[in-house]
């Protein structure tokens, strides 16, 4: 295979994404792993089990790393100039905030790949996960941001894990909006979606879309400020998605969508690009 | 060994837990294994797995065996004449509630077991669990209950397993405080607690007690109509015992105590009596 003349890396939660970029910023392959931060404190290692080929010359450009400024908000976008270099790594720091006390690990070079694409775009950039981050950016920087723990809580809850047969939307929606209306009330609702599953013959799928309904509704409640009246982009993959998009149609929040991976590689590549 | 009379059986969320009952209703021996009712559907198999040499005519009463009759409520206290014969076991019957959809699994025993300790008991006994349970007893009966995931959603938190060294009580009230003023802002203030270890050094065991707190208040403002002005009763053992008298306690509500397994087993005693 042609050299690569760099790898653009992602380090997530759950994951590690790597692009080898060759001429003209062209991606020659792609790889990803289940070594997200969550699961290992060290990239380095994570990265060459992902790539045990790769020539040490080859520049890798992270985000992700999690090492982090000491904290500055609001945020220029993130240039490889920033990049720490460690164990062959140059290792793109993340966004400290000090109150509320909070943090992104590679949302921000997202979030640059998606103000690259949309240079207009003034607003909210929400990206489902683990961790659900709310970012408010305006004239191509961040100005603040939350995190809500939706995704981690939802992961956690036995006997739902997400249909492998695609959300009820209805359903979903239905919950998230009681959620928004009752939000103290999301843990005896939770216990009865099991309930009812063993007493009424609930689907689980309808059980799990009330289940993440009644989270995300919950998360809409106190990320009010952040969406209401609000440009809103939506900017992810996987199962989440769709969720936060049903839910926030049903508060007529007008949404665009863009893919978390394909927005990481466009941050990446403008980090470094300088 | 002596050849009891009869076993005594408790199959919990997480547990199975014994007793080898001689005469006059001595405790010959006890024993407990992690096969609860979240582990396996098959309590007969445990119940040999825990006691190998088992004599097959030694009759066993076990509660929380989880297949429920015909929603019920109010709920008399348990008797060994209710119990299904399956497997060689006599299964006690737990309770199913219509609305909302809502059950008892081996509750009603504990709380039986608190009545016969506490006959003119008249309030509300809360048992901490990976799903906690508040159920009015009204007149020796069970008028009505409720249920919380809240344990649940607590052990499947990342990074905030409980702390060896006993929780941080001040943090703890606090969080339940916040969290009862603010109950939407939970999945945000749970991000937060994470984004302060990472950030400001916050220690694991006051982050714990912070997240603990943040979920026990969310369920206190739900529960408030259980516990406002109500005598309680607080049954349970193990780590969550402290963390929710401690957050009753902040809200002047006067709590009683008693030990879980030994109101499990008294309630298996009274059942058996009939």
């Amino acid at each position: 295979m042609t050299q690569p003349d760099w790898i653009a890396a992602e380090w997530g939660a759950a994951h590690l994404r790597i692009w080898q970029i060759g001429a003209e910023g062209r991606v020659l392959s792609t790889a990803e792993s289940g070594e997200g931060y969550e699961q290992t404190d060290a990239p380095g290692p994570a990265l060459r089990r992902l790539l045990p080929d790769l020539d040490a010359s080859v520049p890798v450009l992270m985000s992700g790393a999690g090492l982090l400024p000491s904290p500055a908000v609001p945020c220029t976008p993130p240039v490889a100039a920033q990049a720490r270099e460690e164990d062959g790594l140059r290792l793109l720091p993340g966004v400290a905030q000090e109150t509320p006390a909070d943090l992104l690990r590679g949302e921000e070079v997202r979030v640059a790949g998606f103000l690259a694409m949309n240079p207009r775009f003034d607003g909210v950039v929400c990206l489902p996960g683990a961790q659900s981050r709310w970012v408010h950016v305006s004239a191509g920087e961040i100005v603040s941001f939350r995190s809500f723990l939706t995704g981690t809580l939802f992961a956690g809850l036995p006997r739902l894990a997400a249909p492998e047969a695609g959300w009820d939307e209805a359903a979903l929606v239905e919950a998230a909006d009681r959620a928004m209306g009752r939000p103290a009330g999301i843990a005896g609702d939770l216990a009865a979606v099991l309930a009812e599953m063993r007493l009424k013959g609930l689907p689980a799928g309808a059980a799990s879309s009330q289940a993440l309904g009644l989270l995300i509704g919950l998360e809409l409640a106190a990320a009010k400020p952040y969406w209401l009246g609000q440009n809103v982009a939506l900017v992810g993959e996987g199962a989440l998605v769709a969720p936060y998009r049903a839910a926030l149609a049903a508060q007529h929040v007008p949404v665009v969508q863009a893919d978390g991976a394909r927005m990481a590689l466009e941050g990446l590549k403008v980090a470094w690009r300088g």
